[in-house]
């Protein structure tokens, strides 16, 4: 599991930062990326990483700004051009569909798989066997979301040596041990599944937020996350021109990250004032609050490993 | 007068060319550049050259297909973030108000300009004082246009000295003069003005077509034209293919310079199919039919000096 910046400027297309797409990379967990937002030239980014687009199984849109979406339709053709046939959904506010459908039927764009588009709110927005995910609103003036990708957590693997060498033959029972049963042998014996499991697998916790003030959503996303994107747009003693224009600072992120108990935080979506050599202040002040902070890069790999 | 190509692909973006966007740059002539299609990071082309997105002052669009106008939506809001304050007129296909409507208001974006989009249909789109563009249909299955845009002749300059040697004084009767017309001095004097203007200047015509097959329409806007950009999606032996997709081959585009007597031809809208080896031979394919031949690439600047 990888988190892959593909755009990371805000606003605006510059030369050091494209607008925002994030990529999770979820290739050994189920071959499978997902996208977190599509700025304009996304897939002109995609063409110079590793990311099979047709891999690209969700993408999930924070709000419909046009730094965060304006990449969208192109990407999904280009998709469908490439070959992908595998179905796509994508997930965003309301409005996300009429944009979706307006830009492919006018272009007269036909895809070649099937692209499911679903309006959200807040809640849990998917759920399957591996990971659930949740989204809030955040303080942006339209709606924006931020969205908590919460992997389960796996039983531990059967100890079937263990299990053989206790005189257990392989069968039916060794499935029942393995969900966490408790089993009475035909001698009588009784089987604690405990002794014959190995450790439990935590499952990850990711949150990825749209742009946003300062604000409580942003905490209950990023509860004890091990990772957590957060924006900061501006640095910290611009709180005013945050404010104004519903974004956030350094030190807000980090504020963030802190009250939630996070494990790591990821700055993103900086403003193309600060240049190359004002970003590694933004990671500082950030750091003076919450000490485990990295700041987000065009093309800069985070990757989360198994705890 | 210059040609400035920002995007020569066919499709979808590839590493060495970017999707269709041409610039006429009008510096020199009306301080304005005219973009001719904006397919998608057509402004992230810009941002590695000289234009100002302040200074586009028309778009004109040949069809719908989103290699040709999945751009524009960023590009118009990204000027007004930049400060672009003058009016902006787009022309293309029925269809390209919704797209823009639909994108611009769904994502929010206010522009600080005032912005015209015409629908256009067959004839003369636009003229003023120094230019007329004129539009005919192609053959691309869906309603794809090609422009031709004619330089008005202008009238030789005044030589004063010669007339104040010849013993008129200045006043009304320049003006009529520089006019052309012919005057009757107090004294008697008939004064040819031909006698007395510099050599008149030649307008340059430029044609500039969207995605098409082989066509008469394509012949007609082209006529005399100083310059053709015609697409060459396939090269020369692809006439089957070039007809199935509604493109055109290397020979098409070159049989068509040469049935309408053009000075220069540049083929564009590559196939990804062709690498920058092939593209020597695409060249010379065309180079057998139409000799002032060159091809496209991205950022690649053809100057049109003054007759
Ligand atoms: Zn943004
Ligand atoms: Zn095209």
């Amino acid at each position: 599991m990888d988190i892959f910046f593909l755009g990371t400027g805000a606003g605006m297309p510059a030369k050091l930062r494209n607008v925002t797409s994030i990529a999770l990379k979820l290739l050994e967990e189920r071959g499978a990326v997902w996208l977190f937002d599509a700025g304009e030239a996304t897939q002109h980014q995609i063409l110079h990483t590793s990311i099979k687009p047709r891999r690209i199984e969700k993408i999930f849109i924070t709000h419909l700004h046009g730094d965060h979406i304006y990449g969208l339709p192109g990407l999904l053709s280009s998709r469908s051009f490439q070959g992908g046939e595998s179905e796509v959904t994508v997930y965003g506010p309301k409005g996300i569909k009429d944009y979706i459908h307006v830009s492919l039927s006018l272009s007269q764009t036909y895809l070649k798989y099937p692209l499911d588009v679903i309006e959200i709110d807040e809640g849990m927005i998917f759920e399957d066997e591996q990971f659930t995910v949740e989204s809030l609103r955040l303080d942006h003036g339209i709606p924006s979301y931020g969205y908590r990708i919460v992997e389960k957590d796996r039983p531990g693997t059967l100890l079937a040596d263990k299990l053989k060498e206790a005189g257990v033959q392989p069968g039916p029972i060794f499935r029942k041990i393995k969900n966490g049963e408790i089993v009475t042998l035909e001698d009588g014996r009784t089987i604690d599944p405990n002794q014959f499991l190995g450790p439990e697998q935590k499952g990850r916790i990711i949150t990825i937020l749209g742009d946003t003030r300062y604000c409580e959503n942003a905490i209950s996303l990023a509860e004890n996350a091990d990772l957590l994107v957060h924006e900061a747009t501006f640095s910290a003693g611009e709180e005013k021109l945050a404010h104004d224009y519903f974004h956030s600072t350094t030190h807000q992120a980090a504020k963030v990250a802190t009250k939630a108990g996070c494990k790591q935080l990821c700055i993103t979506h900086i403003s193309s004032r600060y240049d190359r050599n004002a970003w590694q202040e933004l990671v500082a002040e950030a750091k003076e609050v919450f000490p485990n902070t990295d700041i987000a890069e065009d093309f800069k790999e985070i990757n989360l490993p198994l705890k």
